[in-house]
Protein backbone atom coordinates (compact mmCIF):
# COMPACT_ATOMS: atom_id res chain seq x y z
CA UNK A 1 0.00 0.00 0.00
CA UNK A 2 1.57 3.46 -1.17
CA UNK A 3 1.12 6.83 1.39
CA UNK A 4 -1.77 8.65 -0.64
CA UNK A 5 -4.12 5.45 -0.12
CA UNK A 6 -3.37 4.75 3.26
CA UNK A 7 -4.15 8.78 3.85
CA UNK A 8 -7.02 8.19 1.94
CA UNK A 9 -8.03 5.73 4.44
CA UNK A 10 -7.42 7.56 7.35
CA UNK A 11 -9.29 10.32 5.93
CA UNK A 12 -12.45 8.17 5.20
CA UNK A 13 -12.25 6.55 8.81
CA UNK A 14 -11.51 9.59 10.69
CA UNK A 15 -9.09 6.92 12.41
CA UNK A 16 -5.29 6.50 12.92
CA UNK A 17 -5.92 3.23 14.73
CA UNK A 18 -3.70 0.46 14.60
CA UNK A 19 -4.70 -2.71 16.19
CA UNK A 20 -1.95 -4.64 17.84
CA UNK A 21 -2.58 -8.65 17.75
CA UNK A 22 -0.14 -9.53 20.59
CA UNK A 23 -2.18 -12.60 21.19
CA UNK A 24 -1.43 -14.54 24.68
CA UNK A 25 -3.90 -17.62 24.63
CA UNK A 26 -3.59 -17.53 28.41
CA UNK A 27 -5.77 -13.85 28.00
CA UNK A 28 -8.20 -14.99 25.67
CA UNK A 29 -11.90 -16.17 26.85
CA UNK A 30 -12.36 -19.69 27.57
CA UNK A 31 -15.22 -20.39 24.85
CA UNK A 32 -12.37 -19.42 21.88
CA UNK A 33 -9.33 -21.57 23.96
CA UNK A 34 -10.89 -24.66 23.57
CA UNK A 35 -11.24 -24.91 19.83
CA UNK A 36 -8.01 -26.11 17.83
CA UNK A 37 -7.81 -22.87 15.97
CA UNK A 38 -8.12 -20.70 19.43
CA UNK A 39 -5.60 -17.85 18.43
CA UNK A 40 -6.86 -17.25 15.11
CA UNK A 41 -10.42 -17.38 15.60
CA UNK A 42 -9.64 -14.85 18.49
CA UNK A 43 -7.88 -12.45 15.90
CA UNK A 44 -11.01 -13.63 13.49
CA UNK A 45 -13.49 -12.15 16.20
CA UNK A 46 -11.49 -9.45 17.08
CA UNK A 47 -10.60 -8.17 13.19
CA UNK A 48 -14.41 -8.59 12.21
CA UNK A 49 -15.60 -6.36 15.69
CA UNK A 50 -12.84 -3.51 14.96
CA UNK A 51 -12.37 -3.37 11.37
CA UNK A 52 -14.64 0.13 10.84
CA UNK A 53 -12.80 1.37 13.24
CA UNK A 54 -8.81 1.20 12.41
CA UNK A 55 -6.70 1.39 9.50
CA UNK A 56 -3.66 -1.09 10.26
CA UNK A 57 -3.46 -4.37 11.95
CA UNK A 58 -0.25 -5.35 13.68
CA UNK A 59 0.00 -8.64 14.67
CA UNK A 60 3.22 -8.77 16.65
CA UNK A 61 5.44 -12.30 15.90
CA UNK A 62 6.56 -13.29 19.23
CA UNK A 63 3.31 -13.90 20.40
CA UNK A 64 2.41 -16.72 17.59
CA UNK A 65 6.31 -18.12 17.75
CA UNK A 66 5.64 -19.38 21.09
CA UNK A 67 4.03 -21.41 19.71
CA UNK A 68 6.42 -22.88 17.09
CA UNK A 69 4.70 -24.10 13.52
CA UNK A 70 1.53 -24.07 15.03
CA UNK A 71 1.90 -20.35 15.78
CA UNK A 72 3.03 -19.75 12.20
CA UNK A 73 0.03 -21.11 10.93
CA UNK A 74 -2.20 -18.79 12.82
CA UNK A 75 -0.34 -16.20 11.93
CA UNK A 76 -0.23 -16.54 8.45
CA UNK A 77 -4.44 -17.76 8.43
CA UNK A 78 -5.03 -13.89 9.96
CA UNK A 79 -3.28 -12.33 7.83
CA UNK A 80 -4.75 -14.14 4.74
CA UNK A 81 -8.02 -13.33 6.43
CA UNK A 82 -7.34 -9.44 6.30
CA UNK A 83 -6.28 -9.30 3.35
CA UNK A 84 -9.43 -11.42 1.69
CA UNK A 85 -11.97 -9.18 4.10
CA UNK A 86 -10.75 -6.47 4.75
CA UNK A 87 -8.32 -5.60 1.95
CA UNK A 88 -8.12 -1.98 3.00
CA UNK A 89 -6.08 -2.47 5.94
CA UNK A 90 -2.01 -1.92 6.38
CA UNK A 91 -0.92 -4.69 7.70
CA UNK A 92 2.50 -4.26 10.13
CA UNK A 93 4.21 -7.49 10.84
CA UNK A 94 5.93 -6.36 14.22
CA UNK A 95 9.02 -8.74 13.71
CA UNK A 96 11.66 -6.10 14.66
CA UNK A 97 14.47 -7.80 12.77
CA UNK A 98 17.36 -6.97 10.75
CA UNK A 99 20.83 -8.38 10.40
CA UNK A 100 23.61 -8.79 7.35
CA UNK A 101 22.40 -7.70 4.13
CA UNK A 102 22.07 -11.29 2.76
CA UNK A 103 20.11 -12.50 5.48
CA UNK A 104 17.50 -9.15 5.76
CA UNK A 105 17.03 -9.99 2.09
CA UNK A 106 15.70 -13.46 3.34
CA UNK A 107 13.40 -11.41 5.88
CA UNK A 108 12.09 -8.90 3.30
CA UNK A 109 11.16 -12.49 1.31
CA UNK A 110 9.66 -13.38 4.30
CA UNK A 111 7.25 -10.54 5.57
CA UNK A 112 7.08 -8.66 2.29
CA UNK A 113 6.60 -12.19 -0.12
CA UNK A 114 5.49 -14.74 1.58
CA UNK A 115 3.21 -13.45 4.21
CA UNK A 116 2.38 -10.36 2.25
CA UNK A 117 2.39 -7.94 5.06
CA UNK A 118 2.89 -4.15 3.69
CA UNK A 119 5.25 -3.32 6.34
CA UNK A 120 8.21 -4.35 8.98
CA UNK A 121 9.46 -3.50 12.26
CA UNK A 122 13.17 -3.50 12.01
CA UNK A 123 16.02 -2.70 14.36
CA UNK A 124 18.58 -0.05 13.55
CA UNK A 125 21.67 -1.54 15.24
CA UNK A 126 23.59 -2.93 12.42
CA UNK A 127 23.19 -0.25 10.05
CA UNK A 128 22.36 0.74 6.77
CA UNK A 129 23.42 -2.76 4.72
CA UNK A 130 21.00 -4.64 7.77
CA UNK A 131 18.20 -2.04 6.79
CA UNK A 132 18.25 -1.09 3.14
CA UNK A 133 17.17 -4.72 1.96
CA UNK A 134 13.79 -4.37 3.23
CA UNK A 135 13.42 -1.19 0.97
CA UNK A 136 13.75 -3.03 -2.72
CA UNK A 137 9.74 -3.84 -2.99
CA UNK A 138 7.43 -0.94 -3.75
CA UNK A 139 4.48 -0.14 -2.06
CA UNK A 140 6.85 -1.90 1.02
CA UNK A 141 7.79 -0.60 4.05
CA UNK A 142 10.31 -0.35 6.99
CA UNK A 143 9.06 1.20 10.30
CA UNK A 144 12.48 1.51 11.79
CA UNK A 145 13.28 1.85 15.73
CA UNK A 146 13.81 5.42 16.52
CA UNK A 147 12.77 6.05 19.95
CA UNK A 148 10.82 2.72 21.88
CA UNK A 149 7.89 3.38 24.27
CA UNK A 150 9.88 1.25 27.12
CA UNK A 151 12.06 2.74 30.05
CA UNK A 152 14.83 1.13 28.89
CA UNK A 153 15.11 2.68 25.77
CA UNK A 154 17.09 5.07 28.26
CA UNK A 155 19.84 2.52 28.08
CA UNK A 156 21.36 3.43 24.31
CA UNK A 157 18.58 5.56 22.36
CA UNK A 158 18.88 8.75 24.76
CA UNK A 159 22.27 8.34 24.80
CA UNK A 160 24.17 10.95 23.87
CA UNK A 161 27.03 10.89 21.32
CA UNK A 162 30.13 12.76 20.91
CA UNK A 163 28.47 15.50 18.61
CA UNK A 164 25.90 15.80 21.35
CA UNK A 165 22.61 14.50 20.02
CA UNK A 166 21.62 11.76 21.25
CA UNK A 167 21.44 8.14 19.58
CA UNK A 168 17.91 7.45 18.20
CA UNK A 169 18.01 11.38 16.83
CA UNK A 170 21.65 9.96 15.09
CA UNK A 171 19.17 7.33 13.48
CA UNK A 172 17.12 9.28 12.08
CA UNK A 173 19.82 11.25 10.19
CA UNK A 174 21.26 8.06 9.08
CA UNK A 175 18.32 6.16 8.20
CA UNK A 176 17.38 9.00 6.03
CA UNK A 177 19.71 8.65 3.59
CA UNK A 178 18.31 5.19 3.02
CA UNK A 179 14.69 5.66 2.23
CA UNK A 180 12.39 8.40 2.34
CA UNK A 181 8.90 9.19 3.25
CA UNK A 182 6.92 6.84 0.74
CA UNK A 183 8.93 3.69 2.36
CA UNK A 184 10.25 4.18 5.84
CA UNK A 185 7.65 4.88 9.17
CA UNK A 186 9.73 5.34 12.23
CA UNK A 187 8.20 3.68 15.59
CA UNK A 188 8.15 6.18 18.76
CA UNK A 189 6.34 5.33 21.46
CA UNK A 190 3.81 7.89 22.87
CA UNK A 191 5.29 7.63 26.00
CA UNK A 192 8.16 9.56 24.49
CA UNK A 193 5.27 12.33 23.22
CA UNK A 194 7.34 15.45 24.79
CA UNK A 195 9.90 14.25 22.05
CA UNK A 196 7.98 14.41 19.01
CA UNK A 197 8.19 18.05 18.27
CA UNK A 198 11.81 18.03 18.21
CA UNK A 199 11.64 14.52 16.14
CA UNK A 200 9.25 16.06 13.55
CA UNK A 201 11.84 18.45 13.19
CA UNK A 202 14.15 16.05 11.67
CA UNK A 203 11.32 13.72 9.70
CA UNK A 204 8.34 16.10 8.93
CA UNK A 205 6.46 14.16 6.52
CA UNK A 206 7.39 10.41 7.81
CA UNK A 207 4.74 8.28 9.06
CA UNK A 208 5.20 7.32 12.92
CA UNK A 209 3.78 3.57 14.35
CA UNK A 210 3.55 4.94 17.83
CA UNK A 211 2.61 2.08 20.35
CA UNK A 212 2.79 2.67 24.19
CA UNK A 213 -1.11 4.54 24.23
CA UNK A 214 -3.30 2.91 26.44
CA UNK A 215 -1.54 0.32 28.66
CA UNK A 216 1.89 1.65 28.88
CA UNK A 217 0.20 4.82 29.75
CA UNK A 218 0.77 7.43 26.96
CA UNK A 219 -1.54 9.90 26.14
CA UNK A 220 -3.02 9.91 23.03
CA UNK A 221 -3.81 13.93 22.86
CA UNK A 222 -0.04 14.79 23.15
CA UNK A 223 0.59 11.96 20.53
CA UNK A 224 -1.53 14.08 18.15
CA UNK A 225 -0.76 17.55 19.34
CA UNK A 226 2.91 17.22 18.26
CA UNK A 227 3.00 14.04 16.10
CA UNK A 228 0.30 15.04 12.84
CA UNK A 229 1.26 16.12 10.23
CA UNK A 230 -0.72 17.17 6.53
CA UNK A 231 -0.89 13.50 5.88
CA UNK A 232 -1.48 12.55 9.28
CA UNK A 233 1.68 10.91 9.57
CA UNK A 234 0.60 8.75 12.89
CA UNK A 235 -0.65 5.19 12.99
CA UNK A 236 -1.34 4.90 16.79
CA UNK A 237 -1.33 1.29 18.13
CA UNK A 238 -3.44 -0.20 20.62
CA UNK A 239 -2.53 -3.87 21.61
CA UNK A 240 -4.12 -5.25 24.76
CA UNK A 241 -6.48 -2.72 25.90
CA UNK A 242 -8.87 -3.34 22.82
CA UNK A 243 -8.11 -7.37 22.54
CA UNK A 244 -8.32 -7.92 25.76
CA UNK A 245 -11.23 -5.13 26.54
CA UNK A 246 -13.48 -8.63 27.84
CA UNK A 247 -12.93 -12.06 28.22
CA UNK A 248 -16.48 -13.32 28.46
CA UNK A 249 -18.76 -14.09 25.37
CA UNK A 250 -18.94 -10.57 23.94
CA UNK A 251 -14.94 -10.12 24.44
CA UNK A 252 -15.49 -9.23 20.76
CA UNK A 253 -18.23 -6.64 20.99
CA UNK A 254 -16.60 -4.87 24.06
CA UNK A 255 -13.36 -5.06 22.16
CA UNK A 256 -15.23 -3.19 19.17
CA UNK A 257 -16.75 -0.71 21.81
CA UNK A 258 -13.05 0.05 22.75
CA UNK A 259 -11.56 0.64 19.01
CA UNK A 260 -14.75 2.82 18.93
CA UNK A 261 -13.46 5.07 21.47
CA UNK A 262 -9.99 5.70 20.40
CA UNK A 263 -11.29 6.13 16.75
CA UNK A 264 -13.95 9.42 18.12
CA UNK A 265 -11.22 10.64 20.03
CA UNK A 266 -8.89 10.11 16.94
CA UNK A 267 -11.83 11.86 14.93
CA UNK A 268 -11.87 14.65 17.03
CA UNK A 269 -7.84 15.11 17.12
CA UNK A 270 -7.81 15.19 13.33
CA UNK A 271 -10.71 18.17 13.43
CA UNK A 272 -8.92 19.88 15.88
CA UNK A 273 -5.59 20.11 15.04
CA UNK A 274 -5.81 20.01 11.12
CA UNK B 1 23.85 -25.99 28.20
CA UNK B 2 26.41 -24.72 30.60
CA UNK B 3 29.82 -23.01 30.10
CA UNK B 4 31.52 -26.36 31.87
CA UNK B 5 29.86 -28.33 29.77
CA UNK B 6 30.51 -26.27 26.51
CA UNK B 7 34.09 -25.73 27.76
CA UNK B 8 34.51 -29.32 27.97
CA UNK B 9 33.54 -30.22 24.70
CA UNK B 10 35.43 -27.75 23.10
CA UNK B 11 38.74 -29.57 24.88
CA UNK B 12 37.41 -33.14 24.16
CA UNK B 13 37.06 -32.09 20.16
CA UNK B 14 39.68 -29.26 20.01
CA UNK B 15 37.16 -26.99 18.03
CA UNK B 16 35.50 -23.93 18.94
CA UNK B 17 34.03 -24.18 15.19
CA UNK B 18 30.13 -23.29 14.70
CA UNK B 19 28.51 -23.87 12.02
CA UNK B 20 26.09 -21.71 10.42
CA UNK B 21 23.04 -23.37 9.27
CA UNK B 22 21.59 -20.62 7.06
CA UNK B 23 19.92 -23.13 3.84
CA UNK B 24 19.73 -21.11 1.08
CA UNK B 25 17.41 -23.35 -1.11
CA UNK B 26 18.75 -21.80 -4.44
CA UNK B 27 22.23 -23.24 -3.54
CA UNK B 28 21.83 -26.54 -2.54
CA UNK B 29 22.55 -29.71 -4.75
CA UNK B 30 19.58 -30.70 -7.55
CA UNK B 31 19.28 -34.22 -6.15
CA UNK B 32 18.63 -32.86 -2.44
CA UNK B 33 16.35 -30.07 -3.97
CA UNK B 34 14.11 -32.25 -5.99
CA UNK B 35 13.08 -33.73 -2.38
CA UNK B 36 9.66 -32.49 -0.35
CA UNK B 37 11.56 -31.75 2.76
CA UNK B 38 14.89 -30.45 0.80
CA UNK B 39 15.91 -27.73 3.25
CA UNK B 40 15.86 -30.38 6.21
CA UNK B 41 17.51 -33.50 4.27
CA UNK B 42 20.20 -31.05 3.35
CA UNK B 43 20.82 -30.46 7.09
CA UNK B 44 20.30 -33.40 8.18
CA UNK B 45 23.41 -34.32 5.51
CA UNK B 46 25.52 -31.50 6.62
CA UNK B 47 25.08 -32.41 10.29
CA UNK B 48 25.90 -36.03 9.64
CA UNK B 49 29.48 -35.05 7.84
CA UNK B 50 30.50 -32.15 10.05
CA UNK B 51 29.26 -32.92 13.92
CA UNK B 52 32.73 -34.32 14.37
CA UNK B 53 34.67 -31.12 13.87
CA UNK B 54 31.91 -28.66 15.50
CA UNK B 55 31.15 -27.73 19.15
CA UNK B 56 27.58 -25.64 18.05
CA UNK B 57 24.99 -25.04 15.11
CA UNK B 58 23.84 -21.77 14.44
CA UNK B 59 20.60 -21.94 12.02
CA UNK B 60 19.60 -18.28 10.87
CA UNK B 61 15.92 -17.77 11.35
CA UNK B 62 15.82 -15.68 8.39
CA UNK B 63 16.24 -18.69 6.15
CA UNK B 64 13.25 -20.62 7.15
CA UNK B 65 11.04 -17.91 7.62
CA UNK B 66 11.35 -16.95 4.20
CA UNK B 67 9.30 -20.30 3.71
CA UNK B 68 6.34 -19.60 5.84
CA UNK B 69 5.43 -22.35 8.17
CA UNK B 70 6.93 -25.14 6.01
CA UNK B 71 10.28 -23.01 7.23
CA UNK B 72 9.87 -23.02 10.34
CA UNK B 73 8.59 -26.94 10.24
CA UNK B 74 12.75 -27.81 8.95
CA UNK B 75 14.04 -25.37 11.30
CA UNK B 76 12.10 -27.23 14.42
CA UNK B 77 12.64 -30.45 12.41
CA UNK B 78 16.38 -29.53 12.28
CA UNK B 79 16.79 -28.67 15.92
CA UNK B 80 15.12 -32.14 16.65
CA UNK B 81 17.73 -34.08 15.09
CA UNK B 82 20.22 -32.36 16.12
CA UNK B 83 19.03 -33.07 20.34
CA UNK B 84 18.27 -36.30 19.64
CA UNK B 85 21.07 -37.91 17.51
CA UNK B 86 24.34 -35.04 18.76
CA UNK B 87 23.01 -34.27 22.05
CA UNK B 88 26.43 -32.29 23.08
CA UNK B 89 26.05 -29.74 20.64
CA UNK B 90 25.25 -26.19 21.30
CA UNK B 91 22.46 -24.88 19.14
CA UNK B 92 22.01 -20.86 18.71
CA UNK B 93 18.93 -19.78 17.33
CA UNK B 94 20.68 -16.61 14.87
CA UNK B 95 17.38 -14.72 15.53
CA UNK B 96 18.28 -11.21 16.24
CA UNK B 97 15.32 -10.91 18.55
CA UNK B 98 14.40 -8.26 20.65
CA UNK B 99 11.29 -6.39 22.26
CA UNK B 100 9.38 -4.69 25.15
CA UNK B 101 9.89 -6.89 28.37
CA UNK B 102 6.03 -8.71 27.87
CA UNK B 103 7.11 -9.60 23.61
CA UNK B 104 11.01 -10.92 24.86
CA UNK B 105 9.40 -12.99 27.16
CA UNK B 106 7.43 -14.40 24.51
CA UNK B 107 10.33 -14.78 22.45
CA UNK B 108 12.58 -16.58 25.28
CA UNK B 109 9.55 -19.19 25.62
CA UNK B 110 9.85 -19.42 21.15
CA UNK B 111 13.24 -20.15 21.29
CA UNK B 112 14.47 -21.78 24.87
CA UNK B 113 11.20 -23.75 25.27
CA UNK B 114 9.58 -24.54 22.20
CA UNK B 115 12.22 -25.03 20.15
CA UNK B 116 14.88 -26.37 23.09
CA UNK B 117 17.55 -23.97 22.12
CA UNK B 118 20.38 -23.50 24.04
CA UNK B 119 21.05 -19.78 22.77
CA UNK B 120 19.07 -17.09 20.91
CA UNK B 121 20.98 -14.12 19.21
CA UNK B 122 19.07 -10.87 20.57
CA UNK B 123 19.78 -6.63 19.40
CA UNK B 124 20.45 -4.63 22.57
CA UNK B 125 19.12 -1.12 21.00
CA UNK B 126 15.58 -1.30 22.79
CA UNK B 127 17.87 -1.94 26.25
CA UNK B 128 17.76 -3.77 29.98
CA UNK B 129 13.87 -5.09 29.83
CA UNK B 130 14.60 -6.18 25.92
CA UNK B 131 16.77 -8.54 26.70
CA UNK B 132 15.99 -9.80 30.89
CA UNK B 133 13.50 -11.57 30.20
CA UNK B 134 15.94 -14.13 28.15
CA UNK B 135 17.67 -14.51 31.13
CA UNK B 136 15.64 -16.04 33.39
CA UNK B 137 16.11 -19.77 31.76
CA UNK B 138 19.17 -22.16 33.19
CA UNK B 139 21.64 -22.86 31.59
CA UNK B 140 20.31 -21.20 28.63
CA UNK B 141 21.74 -18.25 26.72
CA UNK B 142 21.58 -14.17 25.30
CA UNK B 143 24.22 -13.66 22.73
CA UNK B 144 24.19 -10.13 22.44
CA UNK B 145 24.81 -7.96 19.17
CA UNK B 146 28.07 -6.17 20.73
CA UNK B 147 30.43 -5.23 17.26
CA UNK B 148 29.03 -7.27 14.10
CA UNK B 149 31.19 -7.89 10.93
CA UNK B 150 29.18 -5.61 8.60
CA UNK B 151 31.03 -2.59 7.83
CA UNK B 152 27.52 -0.66 8.29
CA UNK B 153 28.30 -1.82 11.78
CA UNK B 154 30.28 1.73 11.41
CA UNK B 155 26.72 3.76 11.55
CA UNK B 156 25.72 3.50 15.22
CA UNK B 157 28.27 0.34 16.51
CA UNK B 158 31.49 2.26 16.55
CA UNK B 159 29.85 5.58 16.72
CA UNK B 160 31.38 7.62 19.96
CA UNK B 161 29.50 8.89 22.94
CA UNK B 162 29.50 11.53 24.80
CA UNK B 163 31.63 9.71 27.60
CA UNK B 164 34.17 9.51 24.46
CA UNK B 165 33.25 5.76 24.33
CA UNK B 166 32.26 4.11 21.01
CA UNK B 167 28.36 2.30 21.45
CA UNK B 168 29.23 -0.74 21.47
CA UNK B 169 31.29 -0.50 24.02
CA UNK B 170 28.59 0.55 26.01
CA UNK B 171 26.66 -1.97 25.39
CA UNK B 172 29.39 -3.98 27.34
CA UNK B 173 29.26 -2.44 30.31
CA UNK B 174 25.64 -1.75 30.12
CA UNK B 175 24.87 -5.63 29.74
CA UNK B 176 27.24 -6.50 32.48
CA UNK B 177 24.62 -5.58 34.64
CA UNK B 178 22.27 -7.52 32.93
CA UNK B 179 23.28 -11.06 33.20
CA UNK B 180 26.84 -12.39 33.53
CA UNK B 181 29.71 -15.26 31.63
CA UNK B 182 27.51 -18.05 32.60
CA UNK B 183 24.51 -16.52 30.46
CA UNK B 184 25.58 -14.35 28.11
CA UNK B 185 27.76 -14.07 25.04
CA UNK B 186 28.55 -11.45 22.43
CA UNK B 187 28.43 -11.29 18.94
CA UNK B 188 32.27 -9.66 17.92
CA UNK B 189 32.27 -9.93 13.87
CA UNK B 190 35.62 -11.48 13.21
CA UNK B 191 35.89 -7.90 10.61
CA UNK B 192 37.08 -6.64 13.61
CA UNK B 193 39.42 -8.75 15.13
CA UNK B 194 41.90 -5.95 15.93
CA UNK B 195 39.04 -4.57 18.57
CA UNK B 196 39.11 -7.93 20.41
CA UNK B 197 41.72 -7.04 22.65
CA UNK B 198 40.37 -4.04 23.96
CA UNK B 199 36.77 -5.69 24.06
CA UNK B 200 38.89 -8.95 26.50
CA UNK B 201 39.68 -5.83 28.76
CA UNK B 202 36.20 -5.57 29.26
CA UNK B 203 34.55 -9.11 28.65
CA UNK B 204 37.52 -11.52 29.81
CA UNK B 205 35.37 -14.55 30.80
CA UNK B 206 32.55 -14.16 28.31
CA UNK B 207 31.76 -16.17 25.33
CA UNK B 208 31.92 -14.11 22.10
CA UNK B 209 30.11 -15.98 18.99
CA UNK B 210 32.48 -14.47 16.05
CA UNK B 211 30.85 -14.93 12.79
CA UNK B 212 33.00 -13.23 9.36
CA UNK B 213 35.29 -15.90 9.24
CA UNK B 214 35.50 -17.24 5.27
CA UNK B 215 33.09 -15.60 3.44
CA UNK B 216 33.11 -12.42 5.13
CA UNK B 217 36.80 -12.35 4.89
CA UNK B 218 37.97 -12.26 8.78
CA UNK B 219 41.12 -14.11 9.99
CA UNK B 220 40.58 -16.99 12.58
CA UNK B 221 44.27 -16.74 13.54
CA UNK B 222 43.94 -13.03 14.51
CA UNK B 223 40.49 -14.00 16.46
CA UNK B 224 42.28 -16.98 18.33
CA UNK B 225 45.23 -14.86 19.23
CA UNK B 226 43.19 -11.98 20.52
CA UNK B 227 39.59 -13.50 21.68
CA UNK B 228 40.95 -16.59 23.58
CA UNK B 229 40.60 -16.69 26.99
CA UNK B 230 41.06 -19.59 29.89
CA UNK B 231 37.87 -21.32 28.83
CA UNK B 232 38.63 -20.89 25.22
CA UNK B 233 35.89 -18.02 25.38
CA UNK B 234 35.12 -18.56 21.26
CA UNK B 235 32.85 -19.97 19.15
CA UNK B 236 33.56 -18.82 15.32
CA UNK B 237 30.82 -19.04 13.00
CA UNK B 238 31.39 -20.55 9.37
CA UNK B 239 27.94 -20.46 7.25
CA UNK B 240 28.57 -20.79 3.66
CA UNK B 241 32.22 -21.77 3.08
CA UNK B 242 31.07 -25.21 4.86
CA UNK B 243 27.55 -25.85 4.09
CA UNK B 244 28.32 -24.71 0.15
CA UNK B 245 31.54 -25.95 -0.23
CA UNK B 246 30.38 -27.74 -3.29
CA UNK B 247 26.95 -28.29 -4.74
CA UNK B 248 27.08 -32.03 -6.36
CA UNK B 249 26.46 -35.54 -4.94
CA UNK B 250 29.68 -35.31 -2.37
CA UNK B 251 28.48 -31.79 -1.26
CA UNK B 252 28.41 -33.32 2.60
CA UNK B 253 32.03 -35.42 1.92
CA UNK B 254 33.07 -31.77 0.63
CA UNK B 255 31.39 -29.51 3.91
CA UNK B 256 32.84 -32.73 6.10
CA UNK B 257 36.44 -31.85 4.55
CA UNK B 258 35.99 -27.81 5.16
CA UNK B 259 34.76 -28.12 8.64
CA UNK B 260 37.73 -30.51 9.41
CA UNK B 261 40.38 -28.42 8.16
CA UNK B 262 38.94 -25.53 10.21
CA UNK B 263 38.97 -28.20 12.88
CA UNK B 264 42.64 -28.67 12.62
CA UNK B 265 43.91 -24.96 12.46
CA UNK B 266 41.53 -24.42 15.89
CA UNK B 267 43.24 -27.44 17.74
CA UNK B 268 46.59 -25.79 16.03
CA UNK B 269 45.62 -22.08 17.61
CA UNK B 270 44.32 -23.67 21.11
CA UNK B 271 47.42 -24.93 21.99
CA UNK B 272 49.70 -22.35 20.59
CA UNK B 273 47.67 -19.72 22.83
CA UNK B 274 46.86 -22.11 25.57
Amino acid sequence: MNKQTLFKNIEQKQSFLCIGLDVDIEKIPAHIKQLPDAIFQFNKAIIDATHTYCVAYKPNTAFYECYGVSGWQALQQTIDYIKQNYPDQFIIADAKRGDIGNTSAMYAQAFFKHMQADAVTVAPYMGADSVKPFLNFSDKWVVLLALTSNSSAADFQLQTLADTQPLYKHVLHQSLQWGNADNMMYVVGATQAPLLAEIRKIIPQHFLLVPGVGAQGGSLAEVAQYGLNSSCGLLVNASRSIIYASNDLSFAKAAGREAQKMQLEMAYLLQKFS
